[in-house]
């Protein structure tokens, strides 16, 4: 932490309250990491002497890696569309959460993150916007993007770009909920490939984790809207999702509402907002697993989902088991960083989430299934275990630095 | 200063050389300005603190100035065209150069800048990116885009944004020469408006030296390019040039080559990187002044300029008289952003210029004409100047702080 340059003007009494207090003059600034001290500095950090480096990455362009700050760099870039839970506020008013994202990117995995807030809603010009900032950063990590834009804006972005490209709100949240459960099923001695789960949702979060949830080998899964179980007989599915159900419902035939689908199912994972009534938990198998992870109003109360489940998470710090995305971010980028990776692929990612389970260890239990955000272990892991990851997938490279 | 995170791994015997090992792993950080030792601390930079800043900032948008790091943060903008004396490397062969320019503006003018290097050399797509990038930042600071591209450039993102947008490779120039001449002037007992002035160059700087002296009152410039003095009656300028043939040599009457234009000239000025033979630097008037800028190898060596001028000026560190843009650039971002000014204007620039002037004071003699870059009086006094006249001139947005 270092002082903060600017000073805030505004006489505005919002600025006595600690939040406001805090965000006066931002959160974040940038770092000289050489001296300036003299002309012999300057003349290294810059002319003449920097023009012997252009000259060498002009020559070399994978010079650049080792000799600018660009392959520690994250752009988190948002258009703003749906900045937590508030929806399309604009590019502006998402500022502090890109700042918030960025300074958490730096403290817990020593990633530089730069917030890129578009004044465009358009996919395809954020997608040429974001291709044409390329050469200044080593990856990047898309945030509160609406959805479906959000999914056609990373999947564009990943095939036109050799950096990684990482939808956090997808993917973060994918990561961390895979790590809650394999310990809450490991808890609750069931196996992932035969749990019933039903995943309340099916925008940017409920679809990764969906996914990921299948990549790992789940079997059941039954995604619910606001209409009911997705499956393809409805007719009403946009792409995204008639993609998705024929994925889950479609192969195991579950249909109905909510309350159908939680009937008999041994995991709930909510990334809805939508509240479920408390008879619908009730139904649930014996030491169901709930996660309600709506922000910060959960699906389901934690005091109500413990009258029925085994093991409860929310996304929130003021009770056990946050699933909160920074266990994840920091260290993913960390580890695709520290090898230089092309991409953050499915592997990464699944890796990240046992490196993330792994760490619980003895401490196991129905109230820690996920470490604190706190824990300065968990970024360093996920770290290694992705690096290890890329370079298993060959998309590594450089070896990791010693 | 921090330390910086990244690591090279490269085992490239170039790291040997001082240059490249001070570029290794960059030359700039990000840095968090806020605690975030925990839960409390995330509560209040992040969720779910963030959401009330988010939703007061959608509410007043002029807030995100007060809130977040927007207002004192600058884009140094490139597309790698023009790059030092380089030419066109390539976006990611600039950034070095950007890196440098980013950590003066830190060291100098406290002024956070992110590089932003562009994977496109079309005006039309670096006005829109740029336009789509503006809610990220408080000001633009074009660099190295080549002539005549960057004229139009800068001159469309003035006429959309609403922020400050400077080339510094013109106006920052122009702003050092300016402070330089004037005090050349008085040690050699001429004022502006009588004297015969010869520009050579009309690129960005030339183009950006010769409409500022204009503005402060010269009368009698003439610029000169490959072909000789730009003049109406040549019929080969493109319209940057015509426009300048019209408010200069149009006006006088001058022609010919530079050798004719320096015949009994004042003051040369070059900004060419072409050599001018020591022949035509005797036939220019007693006491000239010569400000030979071209990097590293200026238009007359100083040794031989000095057998004929009184007052001469390089861009090079190794020699009196420096002309270095960061004297002017730190100053005028930090005096445009301490008032949130709209727009740097002709008048900020003349100011900036006048106040880098007045600062040598009673040490002005043929070897001071400009103060040192390491002199910490000088961003400050620019930028308070720099503000006064944005105040006067009505693109300030708020008083100065206390």
């Amino acid at each position: 932490m270092v002082a903060s340059t600017p000073l805030p003007s505004s006489d505005d009494p919002r600025l006595l309250d600690p939040v406001f207090a805090l965000h006066a003059g931002g959160k974040m600034a940038v770092a000289t990491t050489v001296p300036l001290e003299g002309a012999a500095d300057l003349s290294l950090a810059y002319t003449p002497g920097v023009a012997r480096v252009c000259e060498a990455i002009a020559d070399d362009p994978a010079l650049a890696d080792d000799l600018t700050w660009v392959s520690n760099t994250v752009a988190v870039v948002t258009d703003g569309t749906a900045v937590l839970g508030l929806g399309d506020i604009g590019p502006r008013a998402a500022m502090p959460v890109m700042e918030g994202k960025a300074v958490l990117f730096k403290e817990f995995g020593g990633v530089d993150a730069v917030p890129i807030c578009l004044d465009t809603t358009d996919p395809d010009e954020i997608v040429e916007t974001v291709v044409r900032l390329a050469p200044s950063f080593g990856g990047v990590n898309l945030e509160d993007i609406s959805a479906p834009r959000c999914f056609e804006i990373e999947r564009r972005l990943k095939d036109r770009l050799d950096i990684p490209v990482f939808h956090d709100d997808q993917h973060g949240t994918a990561v961390v909920v895979l790590a809650a459960l394999r310990n809450a099923l490991v808890l609750t001695g069931r196996d992932l490939g035969s749990s019933r789960i039903v995943v309340s949702g099916a925008g940017a979060a409920g679809v990764a984790v969906t996914r990921m949830l299948l990549a790992a080998g789940a079997r059941d899964v039954a995604v619910v809207d606001r209409r009911g179980v997705l499956s393809s007989g409805r007719g009403d599915l946009p792409p995204v999702k008639l993609s998705l159900a024929q994925d889950t419902a479609d192969t195991t035939g579950r249909r109905g509402d909510l309350a159908d689908a939680l009937s008999g199912a041994d995991v709930f994972i909510g990334v809805s907002g939508g509240i479920i009534d408390e008879a619908s938990v009730a139904r649930m198998a014996p030491d169901a697993i709930v996660f309600g992870l709506a922000n910060p109003n959960p699906e389901v109360h934690p005091d109500i989902a413990h009258r029925y489940a085994r093991v409860v998470a929310t996304g929130r710090s003021d009770y056990p088991n946050q699933i909160n995305n920074v266990l994840a971010f920091p260290g993913i980028f960390r580890g695709a960083f520290d090898v230089r990776a092309s991409a953050i692929t499915e592997s990464m990612k699944l890796a990240a989430a046992d490196a993330l389970a792994g760490l619980v260890g003895a401490e196991l239990a129905e109230d820690c299934v996920v470490p604190s955000p706190f824990d300065r272990r968990v970024a360093p892991a996920v770290a290694a275990a992705v690096a290890d990851a890329a370079r298993a997938e060959g998309v590594a490279r450089r070896p990791l630095p010693a």
